[in-house]
């Protein structure tokens, strides 16, 4: 059987918009000869769609679509993904995430997903039911066993501990099923197609059955959806592979002979630039947002983040602004233009310090006779803030945050300050990750200046301040912060491995404290397995970690 | 049976404290010479514990601290929530949300939760395993039948449409219970604790066995809990009830005549202030706060919440700021200083038009020949928010935001700017509603100034502008926005019964598009049974509503 993986990039909620992809991409699979084109799990509405599932009317709409793609197929079966539903016992919602296939200007069959994932950014039980079976359908002499992303996740030959007490894609084997297809939407984090395609050549090789596994690609809002659709032949080699952050077509031929394709992942680097171009351009593109902004300190974290808008806008359409202060050393200047004529973008100086001062005078009533503290810091950052949200505002630029991993951790940023803007470019990179991107940027020249590599990293909120004033050494912060935050280790465990307890627990504390400026924080564009924002849920108040 | 039921409050992660709360209940009961002291669902953690539940540290401390609170107990039993595990099968979580029954110094029986809600703020199928099983406990002769928030929620009698295929209560009930026990935490809107009323006197009456219903009290953060513990006896009278936004301890003995008690529920002005009163006061109490800090504008949102403010810290305790421009109205000024004289509270005034006029003057060489729009607005606001920040965080204030519900569902409230702080007191407040309270504060005599009332709402964002210039009338507005967000109720739906299609689409579409500043807003103190927040998720970039 000929099958074209249609990998498209649709926008949430856009039916009609990812209507017209699917029904595009049908024709271009119909020109190229195929039996079946396949798209990802929920491709009509976009993944994920969270509680526009509840609407009705957003339901309906859905609907009707399907039946209008429907309509238009001929012999080519076209498998999508949409929500459909089925009220049939007055019990729960009555509403399933399903694989649609028609052909013959029809729906021919509906497979419903069975394994629900409800975990880090996974809500689906809170909107679909599972499946009460799954079915083998038979199509041009062939027997189609159809699963749905998660579905394929629970093979007991791969993992020890299994989520589910269900296996459907082995039931779908026991029912006959002579060629896998499943399709999905996983978001990216690096080693993630690794491990996608470890398990899944374990399961095609175990049943000596091919696989087509549809990917979708672009970002919706802060989850990235990286492409690199996997076909794999009944020996379990992965044979044909869709282009990585970009849409595709391929055709994968279940009779036919392909060389095996030997690697599914680049550079940690390479990888990480790719998923964050593609999430600023996303979220501008599907929002309608043509122009970046963006506050440049002299650091790092602002260079990088400068350099990745380059790359989203075009360097016509990436503004910066310095905003130096009293603080400010002459480096961060020289610095941030010297980045700015390297990349070809357009800037302003403005200086913060008589606004600064004005603020200072204004509060003097109140502030009067009390001690410098924390409060005169941030007022610094909040003016740039204000600046550069007055320029958004004015010339609807997006403005992009420029505060890393390892910051918005332990709380080192200021809400309403740099903590202002509309995405949170980096916000998943810890700090050492960062210097990891700039010296990727500069393998073949120099980019981000290398004075802004190796100074010392400092907020220039007070005179000399230096990040390791308050903050461990970065090397060591981001080594507790992986651990806690994506390891699910512990105090113990971190301590048993680290030894420096008091610095342990002073880190774990600042992250739990912090959950309050999280909440504020725009969203996180999400590259680990445990990004900030919506897959991480802690109590804002609360006392775990505080007493002991 | 002796049944005393402690209704607490809790603070997530506070084992230890919760802990201490729950030895003195029961020894309180033991004094009351109670047979059994019951305390709320997860009662040891604090509810909802959120991502703790996956840290194995805070299951072993829990497991531990349940060892102790066993320890001490002697003849008379003492039921408490907490989380439990079982492994048997290597599948799933393995963790579950349980009622711990323990006496003669030992846990003598566990059960789990059968029915796990997953629907608007609830995520406990993310965390929990389902019971497999209900069994009766036969304790002091009688047969207990024990059961945990949602299991008693799905009668069949009851609800039309069930959320789940089994009833956990009425199993127990077949098993042969004599006595119901339900420990709960279930948060609060107006209207809420009538309808566990009507359901719980349903049950009841029905099954002809007495029932005690414990709940928590206080606010975790965004969610209110409002105590109102309910016993029941085998005619479905209620016959005992809690105090409502306290703590209390209530003795219900199932062999007692009571008389039956008439009412549950107070007007919807009394139930909302003591709710949001209570949110403040939990929020300062449980993070440390003792001070707050308003930004008083003269209209009616700012004095209502300087007014909960007062109830929640005392005057001595509340300091509010007037900060001007030259577009303030000099009644509000006035208006202001005559809510300061009413309350008896401390005050500043503090222009922002010399800053705004040095802002402007260093955005200069950007703004100059643009004609003036909403940056110059938001300017303003940013500054106030600047301003209040900064006295925040030089003395330590809990700085209260102002927005209504109405104006964080449109967008009528700029980030950064009167968005800014730790907690959106009347966030999940209509205007209309606001109003209501105002009435309902000054019921006896004047404490909200009747100008403040009566004037035609404005930001003073620019000359002689009106709420009403960009916003529909609020009473047609909130209209909108209740059939809307709580009803669920869609465009056509609403349309056919406000008719103007025009005004109906524009709020929808208004609410849709503001997402991506509700993403950034403080915590909203949640009321109704749809607040902006942890129990509605949205896509920030998303096209529905915006096509058609």
């Amino acid at each position: 059987m000929k099958i074209a993986l249609c990998q498209i990039n649709p926008i949430i909620g856009d039916i009609k918009g990812n209507k017209d992809k699917i029904i595009n991409g049908y024709k271009r699979g119909v020109e190229l000869d195929a039996d079946l084109v396949i798209f990802p799990e929920l491709s009509l509405c976009g993944y994920p769609p969270l509680d526009l599932v509840e609407k009705e009317e957003f339901r309906i709409a859905l609907s009707e679509a399907s039946n209008q793609i429907a309509e238009i197929t001929g012999e080519t079966g076209l498998l999508f993904g949409s929500i459909t539903e089925d009220y049939e016992d007055n019990i729960g919602t009555g509403i399933y995430n399903s694989a649609v296939l028609c052909y013959k200007g029809r729906i021919q069959f509906i497979q419903n997903k069975t394994l629900l994932p409800n975990y880090d950014v996974f809500d689906e039980v809170r909107y679909f039911e599972p499946a009460k079976d799954v079915f083998i359908h038979e199509f041009k002499g062939q027997k189609l066993g159809i699963s749905i992303c998660e579905d394929i996740w629970n093979d007991d030959d791969y993992w020890k501990n299994r989520r589910y007490p269900i296996d459907p894609v082995k039931k779908l084997v026991k029912k006959g099923a002579e060629i896998l297809i499943n399709i999905s939407a996983s978001p990216y984090a690096f080693g993630r197609r690794e491990e996608r395609y470890e398990m899944l050549s374990t399961l095609t090789a175990s049943e000596r059955i091919p696989l087509a596994y549809v990917c979708c690609v672009g970002a919706q809002t802060d989850l990235i959806f990286d492409g690199g659709s996997m076909c794999f032949n009944s020996n379990g080699d992965l044979v044909k592979i869709g282009k990585y952050f970009e849409e595709d077509l391929i055709l994968f031929d279940t009779e036919e002979n392909y060389e095996e394709i030997a690697s599914v992942e680049r550079s940690f680097e390479a990888e990480l630039l790719d998923s964050l171009i593609l999430g600023i351009k996303d979220y501008a593109s599907k929002t309608g947002f043509t122009k970046a902004l963006v506050g440049l300190s002299g650091g790092i974290d602002s260079a990088i983040v400068t350099y990745l808008a380059v790359k989203a806008f075009g360097k016509e359409n990436v503004f910066v602004v310095m905003m130096p202060s009293k603080y400010s050393s002459e480096g961060s200047i020289k610095d941030s233009e010297k980045l700015i004529s390297n990349l070809g973008i357009s800037s302003e100086m403005i200086s913060i310090q008589p606004v600064f001062d004005e603020v200072l005078k204004m509060l003097n009533p109140v502030f009067e006779g009390t001690k410098e503290n924390i409060a005169e810091e941030n007022i610094q950052s909040r003016i740039r803030g204000l600046y550069l949200m007055a320029i958004s505002n004015k010339f609807n630029y997006m403005l992009l945050t420029t505060g890393n991993k390892s910051e918005m951790a332990v709380g080192y940023a200021t809400l309403y300050g740099d903590m202002s803007g509309a995405l949170a470019v980096i916000g998943d990179v810890y700090k050492t990750d960062v210097y990891r991107l700039a010296e990727f940027i500069n393998r073949e020249e120099e980019i981000i200046p290398k004075q802004i590599i190796d100074k010392e990293p400092s907020a220039e909120l007070r005179p000399n301040q230096k990040d390791q004033d308050s903050l461990p050494p970065y090397d060591l912060l981001d080594k507790i912060l992986q651990m806690y935050l994506e390891e699910y280790k512990e105090l113990s465990e971190i301590t048993e491995e680290l030894k420096d307890e008091a610095t342990v627990r002073k880190v774990l504390r600042l992250v739990d404290m912090n959950e309050f400026k999280r909440k504020q924080a725009a969203p996180v564009l999400r590259v680990s397995t445990k990004a900030f924002g919506y897959g991480r849920r802690f109590p804002i108040v609360q006392k775990w970690n505080r007493n002991f």
